[in-house]
């Protein structure tokens, strides 16, 4: 295993041997590590001391089943603070095939041309690639297919990224080669473009499967555990049949689906936007219902989602996209949230922090609440790099300030995705606390809030919740280790049988005898990391708090309130 | 003595007595007091919770030279943190005339209307006050002007503090009632705006004069005071007769007049932009080279700026904003520099942060270096409120975050005033580490660094600079709070004889037996109170330090960089 490092202020890549105490990282466990180990927590994050850092997951590459998660990290332009995001496609398998452990991005060129990073068996090497400059993903990712071929994966920024924005993604190409997963949050697409660094093309042509030293133990838990994923009723039977789009339904039942900013908890055409309505029309037009984002993937819910005359319209249309344009902005016309994902997705930004930031836009007085061709309107504003565009780009917070709004949804200035902390309590814990700035997936505490998986705990107490949210961010930091999807995490949580097989996945590999602790002091190593890294960028408890109307708005229909203290808050993430 | 509460909320005005601990405080001294007391320190500062709280000095309304000043305090929407920003103009004599230690303000109304508070002899009252949302700051003055009569003074909003922009200043008639003196710094004129308070009218017809306990004593401190104002070179000589652009020229040759966006320390048409230059001008179109912003002032830095046809044009063109719109942005158009200056005025910006704002605008290529018709385009974008103008009028901080700007000089969010920390060191160590965000006056070393006030300190250089920057904050703080002009202080530092004149002058008018050393106890309370609030906002020492390109861009012509390290600048305001 190896690690390349590659300086775009010397224009040269260097290949390092990994560290002993890198040797069991991968993934969020390794970016976050090398960020607190290398990037002054108090740099510029658009600067030349900021680096991002690319990390496939411990088992990504192997024929772990949904192990295809590629971390990337680095001091995050949005928050402020440390960031990991992670995303399926197709790249971090063939990173992870090609046995390297990381990629270390680091500086900023000297003059204004910007580049490619070309990975093969062969080594890496940065080539200048200045007619791509002002490209979409999907047309640079066409222009890719054509030149490297399909054997090949890609991670490029969209105009979003290359002006520096802070809601800017990272598009990671799914198994189509589209730009349709991407590393999202925190605008790790800008810390991308201030390298000028366009495109990564990785192909693992030529390179033999990764080594495993009990392959027969290895085989058997792998089965084993894809077995019990397909087994759960959400990993097996919700996910695959209606995506994650299933949420749309299941939430504004529960009052905690957030509609028009923020307002209230129930949506009245959310059955125009569920996830039963979108594979229907899927069906329909050809589409496809059930869709892996990279091979191997057993849960399979993403899909291709084709317009009105059956054309390919997007993939990877997920439920808090929907939410995002549709409740929040009050959108009703599916169609038109599908554009708003391709548009995301073509621009390189993030949905949940962009969505959100219409929605905000639209408060703000921008445009109307539910007014489609406005939206679609800001999204093309945002491609050409216009004044507008660059307010929204920059996310809900900045467009906030621009517009005078005074709620405005975000912690640590990234924005919540598709769960009210008011009527999914657990969530808000998990918003507060992560130092991931608001973030779902940090710790999702949905899952016994409101899908009954791992138990049930009242949405709407506070009861249970400081608990479940801490040991839900402690298990996810370790999951997001090991390259698994977090969709994983039913099982694993319902089935006491599922945590063995990965740790029996992990010894198989490395010839190792971790047990479920270790799994867990990896997670709590992982976020302390993340943590000393925050307070070092000067963060403060006032940091691990929801705005204020939070605390003070009422939500409908259940009229609660966010009613955590600070002191409460503060609980979560001590550790000794 | 009163205080005035005026409830935005509930639309009601309230009287209070003073209490026991604000007997002895003004100014300065008693909004950060008051801010400290009242205001929860992570309240959103454009929320319910945050206050606005005006205070005139301890002797404004008397007839102590040069004491006019009006503080005005708040939570900063722009940095965060405390804020006090003091201003010149006729509202301080008048509120203080008419007794009132303080007005007030909090709460934000349920609807949308705007208000104005109306405040004379028989008490305070809040109206609706529509008609004038939309007007500039000249309209809305000269509107104020024929309905309340020339014995009004006014501190009104423009468009920016309606649209709550970070930029917004507070406006202060001078004594012609026009709008251009400003409590500029720190977006205060946002969270007028945020309260929906577009005017406050002070009328101070029928008031007696105010209660003097020994008045020989403080009639003869006063005359020595004023004699001694007038004798020293700077506050007698060069700001009667230059106006404080008399500097620009003096920062030029020393190498340290921030230019083209601070990439350099001297500007080749600083000729054209020179005090020296105005003043020739002013004669020529006749003008007034020197004039008071309040009855009163032995100094009389202001003066009158004609157009070519002789037509008034603007007042309070200051060295600062000839600056930041002349060598810093490039533009060797003294005319074109005034109208800005007046176009700020009128929207209502601090010229500072918004001449700043157009030089990062111009590095980002929204306009070019020196392009006059752009910079004056962009300031009329701000009063309109357009995507373009949002950003400009948040400052430099939000339009570098826009357009991906490396180079933005701020601390704490605020924009630098005209003295570059490389080469005037002193200043910088104030930039970083006073409570109120990148600002000059809160401890002027310009003095000994290039004026050969209070002796000679090298501006090059490290030595004495954080002892200067200290001494310079607590003085500052306590002039601050008596409506002294901060100009006073080079007489103060040069005369030994000076400073007690100023505590004869209180206790003559509270019967007390101050010294000097009390004074310096007010100044070093008065920065506890400022760094406790923020301390509880979230501040860490992460926020005493310059941007990081001023620690590593060497500085034409004298190629320095900013050298302190983090401890030395803690140092600098550590008190037991």
């Amino acid at each position: 295993m190896k690690i390349y490092r590659v300086n775009l202020d010397e224009l040269k890549v260097t290949e390092e041997l990994v560290k002993d105490t890198y040797s069991l990282l991968g993934g969020r466990g390794l970016t976050s590590q090398i960020i607190l180990d290398e990037v002054d927590p108090a740099c510029d994050a658009l600067g030349k001391h900021n680096k991002l850092v690319i990390a496939p997951g411990l088992l990504s590459g192997t024929s772990a089943p949904s192990s295809g998660r590629v971390s990337v990290g680095a001091k995050s332009p949005l928050t402020g603070g440390i960031k990991e995001s992670n995303s399926g496609g197709t790249v971090a398998q063939k990173i992870g095939k090609l046995g390297i452990k990381a990629i270390v991005i680091e500086g900023i060129p000297k003059s204004d041309d910007f580049y490619k990073l070309v990975v093969d068996k062969d080594g890496a090497k940065l080539e200048v690639c200045n007619d791509f400059v002002g490209k979409g993903n999907y047309e640079t990712m066409e222009s890719l297919l054509e030149e490297y071929g399909k054997h090949c994966s890609f991670m490029t920024i969209g105009p979003a990224g290359e002006f520096k924005l802070q809601a800017a993604s990272i598009a990671i190409s799914d198994p189509d080669h589209r730009p349709t997963r991407h590393c999202g949050r925190g605008g790790l697409g800008a810390v991308m473009g201030s390298k000028q660094l366009k495109a990564i093309i990785v192909n693992d042509e030529g390179t033999t499967p990764i080594p495993i030293h009990d392959k027969d133990k290895f085989r058997k838990a792998a089965k084993d555990f894809a077995k019990m994923l397909m087994d759960h009723p959400v990993s097996g039977g919700g996910l695959p049949k209606y995506g994650t789009a299933v949420l749309v339904n299941i939430l504004n039942e529960a009052g905690g689906l957030p509609t028009k900013n923020f307002e209230s908890g129930r949506f009245d055409k959310a059955g125009m936007i569920s996830g039963e309505t979108v594979s229907e029309k899927i069906e329909e037009r050809g589409g496809k219902v059930t869709h892996a984002c990279h091979p191997g993937c057993v849960i399979q819910c993403s899909q291709i989602y084709n317009d009105k005359d059956g054309n390919y319209l997007t993939s990877g249309f997920e439920y808090e996209t929907i939410w995002a344009f549709g409740a929040n902005s009050m959108i009703s016309d599916i169609d038109v949230i599908a554009m708003l994902d391709r548009m995301c997705d073509d621009t390189g930004v993030d949905t949940i922090e962009i969505g959100n930031t219409i929605a905000v836009a639209m408060e703000g007085g921008v445009i109307e609440f539910g007014d489609t061709k406005g939206a679609l309107n800001l999204l093309a504003e945002v491609f050409k790099g216009s004044p507008l565009g660059r307010i929204i780009g920059n996310g809900a917070g900045f467009t906030g300030k621009a517009f005078g709004v005074r709620r405005v949804p975000v912690v640590k200035n990234q924005a919540m995705p598709a769960y009210d902390p008011r009527a999914v309590k657990g969530q808000g814990v998990t918003y507060a606390t992560t130092p991931m700035g608001a973030d779902h997936t940090a710790g999702y505490a949905v899952t016994s809030n409101i899908l009954g998986v791992g138990g049930t705990i009242d949405p709407l107490k506070k009861e249970g919740q400081l608990e479940l949210s801490r040991n839900l961010q402690i298990a996810t930091a370790a999951i997001d280790s090991t390259g698994f999807c977090l969709f994983v995490a039913f099982a694993v949580i319902d089935n006491p049988e599922a945590l063995p097989k990965i740790v029996d996945m992990l010894n198989a590999m490395f010839n190792l005898e971790l047990t479920g602790d270790d799994v867990t002091n990896l997670g709590i190593s992982i976020l302390k990391a993340e943590l000393e890294f925050n307070a070092k960028a000067g963060f403060t408890k006032l940091d691990d708090r929801l705005p204020e109307y939070f605390y003070e708005d009422e939500f409908a229909p259940h009229n609660t309130t966010f009613d955590f203290t600070g002191g409460e808050l503060d609980s979560v993430l001590k550790f000794d």
